[in-house]
């Protein structure tokens, strides 16, 4: 659970919970200046904004959706708020607080805690966001993250699912199907552990793919990207289930189908000799492997000439019409309907 | 767990997590002018404002908040809607918007969320707030609910509470211990049905104390009769650990003391009767009881006559200089040193 597991063991209970919040958030620091008070009152004042106001939140619970095995708890801390700031930027907007809840068994001793919020406090630095308030409570198994982002948003531009329009370009941010490979690197490699304690896992063939799942990053840049490049997305959202899923839910929501082209889909490297060695059909990983933290977002077919060529986007296909269905074009030209359920294959849930 | 033992049960996994969403949330209308967009979106979008915004979270979980043996699932929602909504009563503000994430393990069925939902949905009603969001996912174990209640304050008019000043009265809103006496009569009766399952419990005489566990109500209505008063609280902060651990935040972030006098606390008969029936000393529990959910405030000596004989209020004590330390006046006259750690001795964390 500790990376050093000679270290001083401290238990919360001693500290107790005010204790514990303050210990905690004593290295944290008011950055924002939207922020009027953060953390220490019965709730978090933010100053008035002529901007509109994003609110997401998003659980991680030990067992679902992370093992400590693999997880290091300042990986686990960090990856908290990224899932979090990820969806105030698929909505084109910006992060500026976040509160963090948890709620842990007694097994986790002070230092466990300082770990994990050592996480948080790297990702709401990098990231530029307040930490305003929380709860810490305990749990009768496991540890449980709750967090709250709140971001700004121009009013009138916040960029919703359900806008796409028809002959409009999907386009992807980043690679795919990374984090879902880099897990089953790391489950594999504790099956290993568990036959031969002292085996030493050589994972520079991964090196990748790990760090895409133990420490995703979100798409901040690209609302930027898009803002310089001059391209209003129609539509947009952020890849947390995976590519099919999202695209589900921008068609269902939005009235529209779409035709996505399995050769167009970017794929690192590493994803393709990885899906070789394991078997796996990388289309699939793609399409369904989730927790990419990619953002999915249609632009209007004028803008193609500013999208096409950039580095740090793709275009996978186009919206068709709604009695088109979802459909997947096979680099054999071969027409496949996407399942609206092809995240249910991979997800925990 | 559910009130009617006979009826349907659909299973979680069957509904899948989007489906389960979709479900709950369809009864949920939006309601708040400010609420631009709700459910549905990987944000919740809310307008620009003039006011400040507050925001506030807790986690309740399954073991540790409440035993699902003898809190219906409807009670639990609209409890953890009003734990939320009352820190931002505390803060003076009113409140508008909530997120509402739950962990539930597989042994719920989708009629058991209802009731949870059912009764957030009965809070949101009452107290005029939208549910705009939340997460649903699986637990290895029991049931957690985590909840944001997002509220909003006219600039500058956040009441802390860190600004209680020397000579200010204390005042605090209705009164005291209840909801602690009514969880030890459910315990008691939960105890009494383990040894013989066709007990029916008699709870005529602790109908009060069973509703302030079982249904608080967070005082929304203290801060409009405060400004109908035309008082304006120097510091103020909401009852959830225990009148004492709610003094010693507001003493110590004030930089101040206190003297509390232990025949001015409001008790309801109720709870006099019970304390003798359980032998346990009324002012303590008074103190140190915790989730009544009242607001504690201090107010200038100058508002004395505003405040004095209002039936809602009771003036319980007043505050002085930091050396002083935070004293309770017996009965007999004579000076108690507050316990700081009051609260932990019946605290369950």
């Amino acid at each position: 659970m500790l990376e050093d597991k000679n270290q001083q063991k401290t238990s919360l209970a001693e500290l107790g919970e005010f204790g514990l919040i303050n210990h905690i958030t004593q290295y944290f620091k008011i950055n924002k200046a939207s922020t009027i008070r953060g953390v220490g009152d019965d709730a978090a004042v933010l100053d008035a904004s002529e901007k509109q106001t994003l609110v997401t939140t998003d659980l991680l619970v030990e067992g679902v959706h992370f093992d400590l095995s693999y997880m290091p708890l300042k990986h686990l801390g960090y990856k908290s708020i990224m899932v979090n700031l990820s969806d105030v930027y698929a909505m084109g907007g910006e992060a500026e607080q976040v509160t963090v809840s948890i709620a842990v068994s007694n097994r986790f001793p002070l230092e466990a805690i300082e770990e994990l919020y050592a996480g948080i406090q790297l990702a709401c630095d990098t990231y530029n966001v307040d930490l305003i308030g929380g709860d810490t409570t305990s749990s009768t198994k496991g540890i449980l993250i709750s967090v709250t982002a709140i971001g700004k948003v121009d009013k009138g531009e916040a960029v919703y699912r359900n806008t796409a329009k028809e002959t409009d370009l999907i386009v992807v941010s980043g690679d795919l199907g990374a984090a879902y490979l880099g897990l089953q690197v790391l489950e594999r490699e504790k099956q290993v552990f568990k036959v031969d304690p002292n085996n030493q896992p050589d994972l520079d063939n991964y090196t990748y793919l790990i760090e895409r799942q133990l420490k995703p990053e979100a798409r901040k840049d690209v609302v930027g990207l898009l803002k310089d490049l001059e391209v209003k997305p129609t539509s947009m959202i952020d890849i947390s289930d995976g590519l099919s899923s999202e695209l589900f839910h921008i068609c269902t929501q939005s009235k529209v189908g779409c035709k996505i082209y399995e050769d167009k889909l970017p794929l690192d490297p590493q994803v393709i000799s990885t899906c070789e060695e394991f078997e796996l059909d990388s289309t699939m990983v793609a399409l369904s492997g989730g927790e990419d933290y990619e953002l999915l977002f249609t632009v209007p077919i004028a803008d193609f000439d500013k999208i096409k060529g950039n580095p740090n986007f793709s275009i996978i296909g186009h919206v068709t019409a709604e009695n088109q269905g979802l459909q997947l074009i096979t680099r054999a030209g071969q027409e496949i309907e996407l399942k609206a359920q092809g995240w249910n294959a991979l997800n925990k849930e």
